[in-house]
């Protein structure tokens, strides 16, 4: 800590009422948290960043079906009323997409320029996957879970294939069978918005967002690997198999850090007391130290928890920062550690493409001249 | 036949010893067979068409070594000569490019544009894969076999890995140990020429030609199914489960029959026999029937074969067709049949995108004016 008993402290933390999203695409609708807004642990729903891919699809409650099926014994179709019936779990999970922080690179790659708000935080409410799964009776062979949804177009990346097709994405069976992937209908107590997957999604903890499908409509159990679009052309990277680059799908959330305040580009007096805050999140591990560095990397300082460790859920951090006397620019970092003691990479690492932006990014901030104070 | 003894035949059989190749790229060498040219059923060594996706690497038989490992009890190095000094096969088969015939397509796709000479028949000297492998010990679990080549760049198609690689591709473990699966050193009856692969390379009769991987170093026994940029950037299509695209390799060559003779906008004279000519082949299946038609595909007629069957390689076939009387443009069209009495498709299935290009291929022709002959 490097707090100052003797030093005037700026009240940084109350907040205007009017945040509002930061549009990244108009259509598909893609809009970006405001990140300096984590005053609250839950982000609130009318702030929690949206990425789709297609157009929103409008499915109502009253007519809505869930098929479960595929390499099942006993496939079955559930209603919206049937799966609310259900017993249900409340789960907060942190959803990032895996592009999140794509401005930060340099040069310029393609994709939605994303800032440090495509990710969020909430509480899922809705039906273990699981539950869904043994009523359904798997067979011993199948290897994945493919979650189907009503949303549908065509996408950009090459590869593309010739015809619209719909979003899909196949979880790992060993992931679908865990007690936390949720088959969701309310967010934050309330059903869920349209934007947000209304009226049905899947929430995947620990996954980047794409798995966490919107506009739910079939479950399926295959045998096979599902090399769909989005696991191949969009969402995969470059893994290594002996020296060969080899094609994979994104799955869990790399560790990683962001500094909410400053904001980017703010200017601070000098001399006072500023307290930096942010959140550190992971996918299937914990967060367990934040450092802090205010000179770009040169020197480092423990940052302390705002909240307790929560697996799949964000830790907000804080530190208070004495700023310096000289007027400037300041390159601020923040770098987590998982409880093995892996840190953060320090760059990019190229293998991941427009993906897994989980280096410490750095927020430029000014240190004004006190004489204009 | 339709064939008639009292016209005069025109003598379209004999050949220019000056044939030559067709550049379809400069570099890397990408250069086009005279599919013309088929009065011998093996193609000349210094016909054959030639694919290569970077540069010729220059590799020494002297200082040469193929590794063979991966999943196997007993990973063991072959020299140049000990290869060559192991029990060898001959065995003839027909190469074609995946992309053959791309620049039939309408609007013109991306990639080299192959017209009808991007496949070729030869005769190959080597030791079976299967031996190899028998020799090393597979384990249980291996699902593929990974050939690793000598050639190195940066490859095109997106997505593109970050770093240079070099050619690779994998046969599932049911192909690999097929006897008819080569480790070649000789093409018709000589040691490769460095553009086909000198010292080694392989040969997968009944594959597209991309699974010949030339200049081959190693030999890698692997577990799990090896996604190289090849298999899901490049030579890969769309096929369908449940619904929903997916991606995959290509693999087995598809029934193909293509009209050697007349050429492309050729000019016959009217009311002779012409003889039509060309060649068909296919995968793991034989070709059984060819039928040709003279009027764009209102009526066919079957064609008489000049090759046997013999799997893997192309069968040569000729029809004599009395000209017409009428001067204009004429579309000739050529159709395979296999012994399962499966047609070659009637368009192109945009689901191979670039590549599988085997519907019947138009050949306009045009028949001069009597008078001017």
């Amino acid at each position: 800590m490097m707090e100052d008993s003797k030093k005037h402290y700026v009240d940084n933390t109350s907040q205007s009422s009017s945040a509002g999203l930061t549009i990244r695409q108009k259509e598909p609708k893609n809009l970006e948290a405001p990140f300096d807004w984590i005053d609250s642990y839950l982000t609130p729903t009318e702030l929690f960043y949206i990425r789709s891919h297609f157009p929103t699809p409008t499915l109502e409650g009253a007519s809505y079906q869930l098929r479960v099926d595929g390499a099942v014994r006993h496939p079955f179709t559930l209603s919206y009323d049937e799966l609310r019936s259900m017993p249900s779990e409340t789960r907060v999970a942190t959803l990032e997409c895996a592009g999140n922080s794509r401005v930060f690179l340099v040069p310029q790659v393609q994709g939605a320029q994303w800032e440090l708000g495509a990710v969020s935080n909430a509480e899922w409410t809705g039906v273990p996957l699981r539950t869904l799964l043994e009523r359904a009776g798997m067979e011993e062979d199948v290897c994945e879970i493919l979650l189907e949804a009503a949303d549908r177009g065509t996408p950009k990346e090459e590869p593309v294939p010739p015809d619209p097709i719909c979003y899909a994405w196949s979880l790992p069976r060993a992931k679908a069978i865990q007690q936390e992937v949720l088959i969701a209908y309310q967010m934050n107590g309330r059903d869920l918005p349209r934007d947000h997957g209304y009226p049905v999604r899947a929430i995947v903890p620990g996954h980047y967002g794409m798995a966490s499908v919107k506009w739910l409509t079939r479950i399926q159990a295959v045998r096979e690997p599902f090399h769909g679009y989005w696991q191949t052309s969009d969402y995969a990277y470059w893994a290594s198999m002996e020296g060969n680059p080899v094609r994979r799908s994104l799955g869990e959330m790399q560790l990683k850090s962001e500094i909410a305040r400053p904001r980017v580009y703010e200017t601070l007096a000098p001399n006072r007391i500023y307290t930096i805050s942010g959140a550190a999140w992971a996918g299937e591990t914990d967060v367990a130290e934040i450092a802090v560095s205010t000179d770009g990397g040169r020197t480092w300082t423990e940052a302390e928890f705002v909240d307790p460790v929560r697996r799949h859920a964000w830790r907000r951090w804080k530190l208070d920062w004495l700023t310096p006397n000289e007027p400037g620019q300041y390159t601020l970092l923040a770098r987590a550690k998982d409880v093995s003691g892996v840190l953060q990479p320090n760059e990019h690492d190229r293998h991941y493409g427009v993906y897994v932006i989980n280096h410490p990014l750095p927020i430029e901030v000014f240190i004004g001249d006190s004489g204009r104070q």
